[in-house]
C-alpha cells in the first residue's frame, strides 16, 4: 500500500512519472480522451508502479457507482436522539448496504436547507441515490428529485401517486386494525388517539385506518390529539385527552416513546394501566419491552422497510438483483401489559 | 440549473463543446496539465455555457476538501437499534456539519471489515476524515490510519497515549464518583457492577474509576459482571448479582438500557426498587424519564463529545476555526426514583 513515509500517492505523482499532465492520466485512466495507445500504456504502467489506482472521485467523473446512498432528514439535529424511527431505519439500509462496502451519507438539515442538500448531492455526484422517509403531504422532493435526475426509494407512501419507487408493508394498517378488535373484545367502547404531526402522510393515513376500524364496531374516536414525535409533546397531548370530559379508556399513540410518556402521564394523574387505561404503542422498539407496564404495540418491520429501500435503490442501479427482495413483513399487534379489560 | 430534458451536463458535454478531451476539461479546471491560456479559456466558456460545474469528485481529484467526515462503525447491524450512543453521537457530529453543509459517511462492518473500510474511504477519498468511537484495548486503527494519511479524532480515552486528537470531558469520572457518594450517603455497603465488554478501553476505567470511589470509603464491590450492551445480556448479569450469596443493595449499570433491563430482572425477582435496591444507569438518555421508576444516572454529555470530535476535526483541517470549540460537560449525577435508601 503506497510508498513508504509521504503518504499515498496521487494522480499529480503518477503525471510526473509518466511525464504527462494530470489530465493525460485522467483520460488514459478513463480510456476516453485522445491519447495515443503507447501514451496510455505508459500511463497506466506509471500507475502500477506508484500503486495509485483511480479514487472514488475519479470513477464518479467517469460516471460509475460512488458506492453511497444518501439519507437527508430535514429537522432539528437535537431531535435526532429522541427519533424512534431513525436507528432502526438506518440498520435497514445498511444491512443492505454494509456487504457490498456501501455507506450511507447522512445529511442534517433544516427546512430552508433540504433543497440545497439535495442538489449539492446531484451536482458533486457525492451518492448514487437517497432514501426517503416520512412522506410529508405536498412533498417537494419528488419533483426536485426528477429534476436533478437522482434515483430515489421511497419508505412508506406518496402523498399521491408517483414514480419513485416506494417500499411498504403489505396489508399495512392490519396492525391498527387487530389492536382496535383487541381493545373492543376487553370491553372499550371510548378510544382516544394521540397521532403525529399533520403533514405528515401516515398520520392522516393512520388516523382513516382507525375510524375505519373503529366503524366496523359502530365506534367513533371520542378524541384524536395531533402532536409531535417527541415525548415532550405526547405527554401535552395525552394530559389533554386523560383530562378531558370524556376521558377515553383506551389510546393508542403513533409512536412507542409518545406511549411510553403517556404512561408517565397517567401515572402522574393517577390514572391505573390497564386497569383503568389501556395504552397501545406503534413500531415495537426495544423500549417497549423496558416500560412497566411492558407496552402493548403495532409491530412494523423498519428494519425490513430500510433494508427494502436500500435494495430497491441498489436494484435499479443494476448494482443487485432485486429479484431477491424479500418481503416486508406487515404489520402485526403485539400484546404485552399496557391493555386490560375496560373499566367497568 | 442545467439543460433542458436529459439532465445535468457531464464533464463529456464539455469536453464535446469545446472541442477537446475530457482529460483537458479536467486539466482546465484543476488549472494543471499544458494547456495554452487560448484552450483554458475555451474550456471554461463551453463549462459556463453549459451551467457545467466541477463535481465534488474532480474537486476531491485536485486535492480540496470532499465536504464529508466518515464514522465506521464496527458492530452487527442488527445491534445498531439497541446501541444507546449512536443516536447520540451522531446527533452531535451533525450538529457541527449541518450549518457547513458537510455529511457524515456513515459504514457498518464486521471484524475483518474494518480494514478494508478505512482503506477504502482513503483510497477513494471518500472523506476528509474519520470520527472514532468506543476505544478498544489494542485499538488497531491508530496505526492503520497514520499509514493511510486519514485524519482522526476519537472520542474517550485512547489504550495507550497516540498522537490522535482525543475529545473527552474534564474530569470525566466524577459522575461515577457522586453515584456513588448518593449511595453510601443513603447508607448502602454491598455494591454491585454490571460492566460493557472487557474490550473496551471505558470499561476498564470505569471499573476502576468505581473502586477508588468505594475505596474512599472503605468499601470493595461485592461482585462484577461483564456483559454486552444489549438489554438481554445486562439483563442475565443482572439476574447473577441478584441472585447471588450476597447481593449488593445497589448496582452501577455501564448504561440506561441495561440498567432499564434491571430495573425488569429486578421486577421479575419479586425484587422492589428502590425499596430493596437501588439502580443506577449511565448516559442520561431520553429513556430514563420514560421508566418506572424514573432512572437515576450518570449524565454523559454524548451530544457534546460527537460535537466536539466533528470540530476537532474540521479544525484540524482549517475548514472551522477551533478556538471556538466549546468544552464538553462534565459527567454529572441526575438523581431520579430509582435510588433510596439501604434496606435494613
Amino acid at each position: 500500500m503506497g510508498r513508504a513515509g509521504s503518504g499515498r500517492p496521487t494522480i499529480a505523482d503518477v503525471a510526473a512519472r509518466a511525464g504527462v499532465s494530470v489530465g493525460a492520466v485522467s483520460a488514459a485512466v478513463n480510456g476516453k480522451g485522445r491519447l495515443s495507445e503507447a501514451t496510455r500504456l505508459r500511463v497506466l504502467a506509471a500507475a502500477a508502479e506508484l500503486g495509485w489506482a483511480p479514487s472514488a472521485a475519479a470513477v464518479a467523473l467517469r460516471g460509475a457507482r460512488v458506492g453511497a446512498l444518501g439519507l437527508v432528514l430535514r429537522r432539528d439535529p437535537d431531535l435526532l436522539s429522541s427519533d424512534p424511527h431513525f436507528a432502526q431505519l438506518v440498520t435497514g439500509v445498511e444491512s443492505a448496504l454494509a456487504p457490498l462496502g456501501w455507506g450511507l451519507l447522512l445529511h442534517l438539515v433544516d427546512d430552508g436547507g433540504e433543497e440545497r442538500a439535495y442538489r449539492a448531492l446531484a451536482a458533486g455526484r457525492r451518492v448514487d441515490g437517497v432514501v426517503l422517509t416520512e412522506s410529508r403531504v405536498r412533498d417537494p422532493r419528488f419533483a426536485l428529485l426528477r429534476e436533478l435526475g437522482l434515483p430515489a426509494a421511497l419508505v412508506g407512501t406518496p402523498w399521491r401517486p408517483d414514480p419513485v419507487p416506494t417500499v411498504r408493508a403489505r396489508d399495512q394498517h392490519r396492525g391498527i386494525t387487530r389492536a382496535v378488535e383487541h381493545l373492543v373484545g376487553l370491553g372499550h367502547r371510548r378510544f382516544g388517539h394521540v397521532s403525529g404531526p399533520e403533514d405528515r402522510v401516515h398520520t392522516r393515513r393512520r388516523r382513516a385506518a382507525l375510524r375505519r376500524a373503529l366503524g366496523a364496531h359502530g365506534l367513533v374516536p371520542v378524541c384524536v390529539r395531533a402532536s409531535g414525535f417527541d415525548p415532550g409533546a405526547a405527554a401535552v397531548a395525552a394530559r389533554e385527552l386523560l383530562t378531558s370530559a370524556e376521558r377515553p379508556t383506551a389510546v393508542l399513540f403513533a409512536n412507542d416513546s409518545m406511549a411510553a410518556a403517556g404512561l408517565v402521564t397517567a401515572r402522574r394523574l393517577g390514572i391505573d394501566v390497564p386497569g383503568e387505561l389501556s395504552v397501545v404503542g406503534h413500531d415495537d422498539l426495544p423500549l417497549c419491552e423496558l416500560l412497566h407496564p411492558a407496552l402493548t404495540t403495532v409491530r412494523q418491520d423498519l428494519v425490513g422497510l430500510g433494508r427494502a429501500a436500500a435494495v430497491t435503490l441498489l436494484a435499479g442501479l443494476g448494482v443487485v438483483d432485486g429479484a431477491g427482495l424479500e418481503e416486508v413483513r406487515p404489520p402485526e399487534l403485539v400484546v404485552r401489559e399496557s391493555t386490560g379489560p375496560a373499566p367497568r
